[in-house]
């Protein structure tokens, strides 16, 4: 009997004691983090199921995996197909719901609160009412008991905090208190619950290492006029931030008295439906009242303070250094033999020499040729290829640093590049020049721009299958809402501060892939006064790094455009530049960045 | 005591002895029209307010008057300051239920169900009940009431009826009816109630002279399996449309008897609660039951068939003769004098000449200078100005024929254009031209593409405050849903056949206006088989009249935009020259189209 077949045979017998029909493993967490630490990664141990997405369904007879397009194949792969069957969806929004239409007349459902959202806890609970069965939320995870059973930890990490100094966060803990106590006047609500650990990281200015590639803290809090409780280890905590937090007004209490408190708050409370988990819903009693609405913060940390912005272009000129020193090292190295892999290795190193710099901010995708084609791809020892002159490499990565946080894409040819790559380069190129280039008026969407980035691409009946822009945090998630600029409809207008990324591509299975990335902050444009049009605004890059020389069809641009690159080019000449030492580098440098 | 004085009295009579404490009069009327016949203009009647978005509220002591920002100007000349308060409301949607919350505690307010939409009359009711008032849907009139003590008629015009035939429709209403039955068994549903005007117009193959500027025939159609009923005046019907109505299976029954059928049904019933008005819902009986979605034939009227687009083709370029002919004429007459109004005049002169043309089908925008800065202008003896070669002249218009329905926009300057007159002129075609030319991949929404006609003026910080595109009819409505291209969030993606403008525009209030607007039908892409994106469409222009010349800044304009104005005059010069008889006309516009 394999390890899955043992897991899931101990997790059927848990679900007879209970008198269960089916278990659902979603994806995420008690705190919806999109990067999950180990404790909690629990669908990937019980499918052998390892991408980003996706929701385990075990019954007595049979089980079921829902995942995306992206992963199909990956899943198909890591499945064990006499346990699970895979349930291919259209598109990111889960058809699990529809699946128990059909299935579960009449049967129980069990699902661990914590691990979804209100909202879709309210939608499983009322489809499993009219379905005349049960939708059982039970707080005591059968996974981790399995886990227990196999005799696997499920310890959360140990990781010790430390302080976002005013330096670098802008913004005083009891200023921002004192701006979301406003809002609760404003909105006559007693008391904020705070799951969602960038908020709370962004609220008390202070950071973690309980999750990859995200610095946060495993942690809730709850705010009201009198009180700040911060629900947290104390062992990740020295002296030193405990003396601030308290100076500030919070106050420690152990994390696991987070859902007793709640249950003592008999008061209108404000909570994120979309974001916090169902059993924070459950805790609360008779006499509070849940006011359900966007959490206030989500709006306050997307749109950076100046230092933050200040802090960002920093951390961007540290990057755009490595990344520098990576292409040049490139270039000369890669006869010696280079991989995928080593090659992301070595970057790293890169950014490593950077001051402040704190870990890469997400997984690096580094794909040469046909793996470069592949969206989400994430070399291997098994995958990775060797880097040559034959083909494009794409190189998506990012970092970490106490200033902001980092995420770019550039595509390499170290030899002589096919037209046909200079042709679909230059493609993207313009797509991402024409979104660095707009203004617009105050209150636009992302949804807006996004053609812009995709119009040359669709002249050719071209597309890419992922938006062309995230919010980014300032050293927290590479991620961030509520902004974006993609063809979804999105509640949000592009505000000053907000920063996103601006990346179209192209994918070319099993030939190649181009993508191009750069970091941008959205800024108030001055006021034209003799017209009556309002406030505009519009994009400053953060990412300063050169464009591929060599993959540039320049007879494919505009007279605006190749002004466009040439002054771009001129900010690194000017910002970059002097800031590195390298003689060899600094003229290989100038001659990348050279008018077109 | 003044006319309207006189009539508020009277209505503040009636309204106290039925108790009510507030009467209000929507824009609209029973069928949702957008033009209302003169016997349900009540809302003008009651307030003086002619502007064609406005609702009138009438208390005891108090009246109010909401419209948005178009008519702030003209609501404050019309109204009656001494007995209507103008409520200026920020958007295009209504802020009267703002108003309630705070006025209308324990009230009782009145409304005639028919001139308000299902899900309206739902919103105010439940808003009523919050308030502890009352909400009484009232279908005695209250202002038809006092019209009739005032001696005024209410009556409905009777206007005759006329066929539209296979050549035109493309479709036989036999096979129309067809298509509605299934997607009535598609979606379990017995019978469909249709109101609205050009959909009934649409599936019976049917037009009327009813309403100005929409050929449409004041009726109701109830569709099942073995029905379909058409409620109408019978007087207004001759023997040949009626045997072809009978033949096709229609019942034909009076207008007056729609809402005591609606009494027997006891089904399920397909409304649009978005159109269908209140009275519907509430005539059904308990046994019936409502079954709310968008009416099916909205989206199979929208995409026209082959035979509708190859009509409007044939329409366009009658119309183009027309436009050309007075463009010509125009510039050769000026100086004799020529106003606003007489150049309107003339322009229609123009297009009664066109075999099978109907009529205007809008109220034509002629505005010269600063008048062609107000963006929904109607000149008048009053502000008609007289059209010279100091300023520029935009002339909004189109035409109803049997082929199909127009709408153009121009803009003219009869002698030396300033270079500002230039810059913008180019600035708003170099937008026009950006969507003109795109392509889009299957399932876009027109808020994705609207940008793409406003970049270049945002780029210098302008804009303008209305949508660029709007959907039109065949042979129907104007303005016509469900696809639109505007910022607003829209549920409707852009489908083959398809007919939308393009319009974007720029207004320099006291100074002068700029639009430039073609009719055009998204067409389905030949797909590339080596690319894996699916399927793609664009845009194939309608309108065949020449940019204006000496308006275009060529140094502004890119190399592909050049080309594309090129292409587009040279098929004005392919298609319609020929039609041109005048060899003076043939010479003139031989020099407007030669290549940039």
């Amino acid at each position: 009997m394999s390890d899955i077949q043992h897991k899931i045979k101990i997790l059927r017998q848990l679900m007879d004691q209970k008198q269960y029909d089916f278990y659902l493993t979603p994806s995420t967490d008690a705190h919806n983090n999109e990067y999950l630490p180990k404790a909690w990664q629990r669908r990937p141990w019980i499918s052998d199921f390892t991408g980003s997405a996706g929701e385990a369904l075990v019954g007595h007879k049979e089980a079921h995996l829902w995942t995306d397009g992206r992963y199909f194949l990956q899943a198909e792969t890591e499945l064990d197909s006499s346990i699970y069957q895979l349930q291919k969806q259209q598109g990111y929004i889960s058809e699990f719901e529809n699946w128990l239409e059909i299935h579960a007349y009449g049967k129980t459902l069990a699902i661990d609160p914590t691990t979804l959202s209100i909202k879709r806890g309210q939608t499983i609970n009322a489809l499993m009412h009219k379905l005349r069965g049960k939708c059982v939320f039970d707080k005591s995870n059968l996974i981790d008991e399995v886990r227990r059973l196999c005799n696997e930890s499920t310890d959360l990490p140990h990781g010790k905090a430390f302080l976002q100094t005013l330096q670098f966060s802008g913004k005083e803990t009891q200023v921002k208190l004192r701006e979301i106590r406003n809002k609760l006047n404003e909105h006559r609500v007693d008391a904020l619950v705070i799951s969602v650990l960038d908020e709370i990281a962004w609220l008390l200015n202070i950071r973690g290492h309980d999750i990859e590639f995200n610095p946060l803290l495993i942690s809730y809090v709850i705010v009201s006029e009198a009180h700040c409780q911060l629900f947290v280890d104390e062992t990740k905590l020295d002296d030193h931030i405990k003396q601030n937090l308290i100076s500030h007004g919070v106050e420690i209490l152990p994390y696991e008295d987070f859902y007793d408190a709640l249950k003592h708050l008999n008061v209108r409370v404000w909570i994120d439906a979309n974001t916090a988990n169902y059993a924070i819903l459950q805790c609360l009693n008779r006499e509070a009242s849940p006011y359900f609405a966007q959490s206030p913060i989500v709006l306050m940390k997307a749109c950076k303070n100046i230092v933050e912005i200040d802090g960002s272009k920093l951390a961007h000129k540290k990057d755009a250094i490595a990344m520098i020193e990576f292409i040049y090292w490139l270039e000369n190295n890669w006869q010696q033999g280079v991989d995928e892999l080593s090659a992301q290795q070595k970057l790293l190193e890169f950014r490593q020499k950077q001051p402040h710099f704190k870990g890469a901010s997400f997984d690096t995708i580094s794909g040469f040729a046909s793996n470069g084609a592949i969206i989400h791809y994430r070399s291997s020892k098994k995958t990775s290829k060797i880097i040559d002159d034959s083909n494009l490499y794409l190189l998506d990565s990012g970092g970490q640093y106490l200033e902001g946080t980092t995420d770019i894409t550039r595509v390499f040819h170290l030899g002589i590049p096919m037209p046909l790559h200079k042709h679909y380069y230059t493609l993207v190129l313009k797509g991402h020049l024409a979104l660095q280039n707009m203004s617009f008026p105050k209150g636009t969407k992302g949804e807006q721009l996004d053609s812009l980035a995709r119009q040359p691409l669709w002249q050719e009946q071209l597309n890419y299958g992922h938006g062309t822009g995230h919010g980014v945090g300032s050293f927290l998630c590479v991620h961030e809402g509520p902004q974006r600029i993609s063809p979804a409809f999105s509640n949000q207008s592009l505000e000053p501060g907000m920063i996103v990324s601006n990346e179209p591509g192209i994918y070319f299975p099993n030939r190649f892939g181009i993508r191009i990335e750069n970091l941008c902050f959205v800024k108030k444009l001055k006021e034209q006064a003799h017209h009556e049009c309002g406030e505009f605004y519009a994009f400053e890059d953060l990412t300063l790094v050169p464009y591929a020389r060599n993959l540039i069809a320049i007879e494919l641009l505009t007279h605006n455009e190749i002004r466009q690159i040439n002054s771009y080019h001129l900010r690194v000449e000017k910002e970059i530049m002097p800031m590195i030492s390298n003689e060899k580098i600094k003229t290989w440098l100038g001659n990348q960045l050279k008018p077109l």
